[in-house]
């Protein structure tokens, strides 16, 4: 294994998976910036991602291999990908494709905010919360 | 606890902790949109941060929760917070204080880029590289 002076100075990519065989993917909007959703990658959608440019991971909940837009036609199209000093995280710039990256049918999966400032029980607020898709019609 | 619908659809803050008793934590500069780090808060992390708007993790290596800029004097403050879907994953809008936020002397952690259409040994790019200061002088 690459060394930790490696890992964070080197050039060469070796993702640090965890136990559980992954790391954690962010991925934002090329073009707004806005943070779409966090996933996850095993080796395999690291290294699919890469090959083809599109955005695989891995579904922790169905614990298969997952090409993004398979279901939905909501493909993401990586613009560019980076990788963190530890190698354990990867973050994707992508061009998401249709009218939304979250399943619930927004366009990103952070559409609510948390107040500060409060302690004890927080209430949520809204925040690009309409829906861009009837995410009933769309995963099947 | 919640169920899915509550937890997708509702307005109760109810944040999945995995068997690690962490979520995710994205961080981005406020001004740039550019992602800053990816950390993990445990509970108490959580409610910190949402109780003061400085940002707080857990670190997985050291085990103890950490308030950002405790020993380097770069800590981030949360201009927003928001939660995702599943909410296992927590994005903090920061503004950074310091020049940098990464613990090897860069603003960014994601300082080297992975080229696509490859496969086999893949050898990263440098990309904002450039240290903002010395990680020596600043982690003692």
């Amino acid at each position: 294994m690459a060394n930790p002076s490696e890992i964070e100075e080197g050039l060469v990519l070796a993702p640090q998976f965890g136990a559980d065989g992954l790391v954690t993917a962010v991925v934002t909007d090329a073009k707004s910036g806005d943070v779409l959703m966090v996933a996850h990658m095993n080796a395999e959608a690291v290294a699919k991602t890469i090959a083809t440019g599109d955005a695989w991971y891995f579904s922790r909940s169905r614990k298969k291999l997952w090409k993004k837009g398979e279901s939905s036609g909501h493909g993401q199209r990586v613009v560019e990908l980076r990788v963190d000093c530890d190698q354990d995280a990867l973050w994707l710039k992508v061009e998401q494709e249709g009218p939304g990256a979250c399943h619930t049918g927004r366009r990103s999966c952070f559409y609510r905010a948390v107040p500060l400032g409060q302690s004890g029980a927080v209430k949520l607020e809204l925040r690009d919360a309409d829906k861009t898709f009837d995410p009933g019609k769309v995963y099947k």
